[in-house]
């Protein structure tokens, strides 16, 4: 449903879930994990997904509510990680 | 509704519902538990569920509204379980 | 609209709010027990509702919204309870 | 939209709207309030509002919808007032 | 989209923006306030959103949901607050 | 699918992603930039993005939907901000 990410080839999404991250992408990449991992555990059918990414992706309705989806995971990352704040500034 | 999930077999949900886990990746399996609790709680018979779960799982639509329902309610799990910052993190 | 609960047959819904519990499992069921109070609100008369659920509770969509709805209760309930977490652990 | 709320006949909304109350119950009737004001902030028409309530009334969406946004206000009364702990236990 | 708001003449919204209210009725506005810029982000036009009013304000369903985009927002300016406390209680 | 933001033409969305703003009104931005970043996540083709937008422009309830994603991230920013407060308050 959500497209794949690639840009953390070595985080296995089944050993090693964490909400740590070094920097607010990393954390965004991981609410794009979780938007995607709360979609497989409903439908685990991987055809099906792929059958159905192609109605989905083109329908604004399903784009927007992934990406409120992907908001509330990334509420809780990062408040995991206390905003990043030490690591970019002083506030 | 949700797919079943037969990772945590002893887990019984009536008598044993905990938000505490050891690993966010078991955190996961509650929000998705906690997700379907709230549908059965609503619609008990599961001859209903399993009859609307063809139509549902092949609905874009509803898999991701079924995202944002454990989204939620992870963000409450990782909440009771500090993010599982500690375990994983000297943060 | 949401099914109702006979578990804590005890509790006047008008008297005695609390949102504050011993368990999560009861904490969960006050979560229902304030969706249902959000209909009920809206809709006060008993037999429309009963003639909707008919059509409701066969409807995947709505049955994941209200699992929504209590999601969002839950929240406030489990912050309300500290998550329970001296309960049942000791971090 | 949401069910005129005659319980609080001396608060005045545009007045004294607060966010403190007693009681849960009371807390409750603050988040139906709010959620009717946001409403007929978009839609100040009352008559409009009142054509509109009988379509509303009968459609489980839109009540499922509204227990919804009475649900967002809540969280954030319940925040307010500590969740009502001190006065009804001793957490 | 949402109505607009006049009870505020002063408050420019481009230059001073602030979640800090004296009252949560003022509070309240600025939550409509934020909702209504969601909006005028995405659709800058306001031809169009004048066009898209009518039909929307006799939409139940669009009703609610911009009850709801205010809720959240409500709840990010009332923490902000601190849920005006202290200026109406001593809690 | 979210209006181009180019009042922060320097602020590179991949390489420097941060949530601590100077004012509130770039913590809007922000918010505008993270739910535009969860559309593009989950359908990167920019021309697909292109020709819906023309539809999703015109749909009220795609555009309050939208301004309910903005919503959710101006929470997290918020929030990682401290509300701002001590920047424009003494409170």
């Amino acid at each position: 449903m959500f497209a794949q990410q690639t840009e953390n080839p070595n985080q296995e999404e089944k050993q090693s879930l964490s909400l740590i991250t070094e920097t607010a992408e990393e954390g965004f990449e991981v609410a794009i994990q979780l938007a995607r991992k709360g979609v497989t555990s409903t439908q685990p059918d991987k055809d099906v997904l792929f059958m159905l990414r192609d109605v989905y992706s083109k329908d604004p309705d399903a784009l927007i509510a992934s990406s409120q989806v992907i908001a509330i995971h990334f509420q809780t990352v990062a408040a995991a990680n206390n905003y990043w704040r030490q690591e970019n500034e002083d506030q």
